[in-house]
């Protein structure tokens, strides 16, 4: 069976580096984005729309073109959302078949449970990951500190959202992870080295 | 300035073999009951109350030899609990300045802070812990996996009571810890095996 490592993030932890930049040391494969634009391909919806709805709080999505009544609306975004998910976990689980990997989010720790996935959840301290996110705009002060924090809380908590409506689990709750690893005030390419040791 | 590793666990985790192992591994000092002897001689206590201090609920512990009225009690009881909380600091901060060591529990990640320590929560499954409290009876059939099971989450609240008391955090809370590690069906020698990479 193919090693798989699935990881969470919360937004500015540096989770997305670390995942990266782990395929690469371990030499395995790494599906982000990627995995979105599989989807998008089999479910004949714009790559455009299934972002939306596997990255916002899905009970609050209403589909782009359509709709008469507020019901009808309701029960074809609903559809349209699930079509998605099921064809989301059909593609973790082809990509998970061909070869080591590495998946970051889209519930991939619970969608291939079948698999045994090393799951892994990134964290770090508010303080840490908005000056993280200040570092990633080369400390442009287009967005105010106070911006960012609220940015940060938005993301986390249509993550959190997504995750609990598919899983019925909390997310980042430690019990769903076999390794949380905190980067305050960390550089994430050395977390990655000292991880990547425990793995091989 | 030293290496220090602190290290919470829940019971039945496997968390003080773990730490027992991991010092051994990278040739730390261990620190456990051996603590609680020290201060014992430091205040002047019996060994046994002061276990019994540090291992049960601060807030419903009474003195074991004197008393007239209850206010008297509390207040007296109060006294030397806080004596010994401070003893017990004291102690702590003294083997931080001595040597690279572990320490298990004791509110050590808090009271050491300012010693910048590597915090590591060690966590299982319900089901994991029973089985590892099983195993650890040699398979006696002396306590039911009933008793088992109440008496592993009895002791880890008074873990978690006593924690809260004094440090104002939430004990188990990933966010109090560098790193969280899963031992559910885990040998516990394997973990410290890589751990041991880690932070080497």
């Amino acid at each position: 069976m193919n090693k798989i490592i699935t990881i969470g993030r919360e937004f500015g932890s540096g989770g997305r580096e670390f995942a990266r930049r782990l395929a690469e040391t371990l030499g395995y494969e790494y599906y982000d984005n990627e995995i979105i634009m599989e989807i998008a391909k089999n479910t004949a919806l714009s790559e455009e729309y299934v972002r939306q709805v596997v990255e916002c709080e899905p009970h609050k999505l209403y589909p782009i073109t359509i709709g008469n009544s507020f019901s009808y609306v309701d029960n074809y975004a609903q559809q349209q959302i699930q079509s998605i998910y099921y064809a989301q976990s059909k593609i973790l689980k082809e990509l998970a078949e061909k070869s080591n990997c590495i998946m970051v989010g889209r519930c991939a720790d619970y969608i291939l449970r079948e698999y045994n996935p090393y799951r892994i959840f990134i964290y770090a301290s508010l303080d840490s990951k908005i000056k993280r996110c200040v570092a990633r705009n080369n400390g442009s002060e287009k967005y105010s500190e106070k911006e960012i924090k609220k940015y940060i809380e938005k993301i986390d908590k249509q993550r959190a959202k997504y995750y609990e409506h598919y899983t019925d689990q909390k997310w980042g709750n430690k019990e769903n992870y076999d390794l949380c690893i905190n980067t305050t005030n960390l550089v994430i390419k050395d977390v990655v080295d000292v991880v990547a040791k425990m793995l091989k």
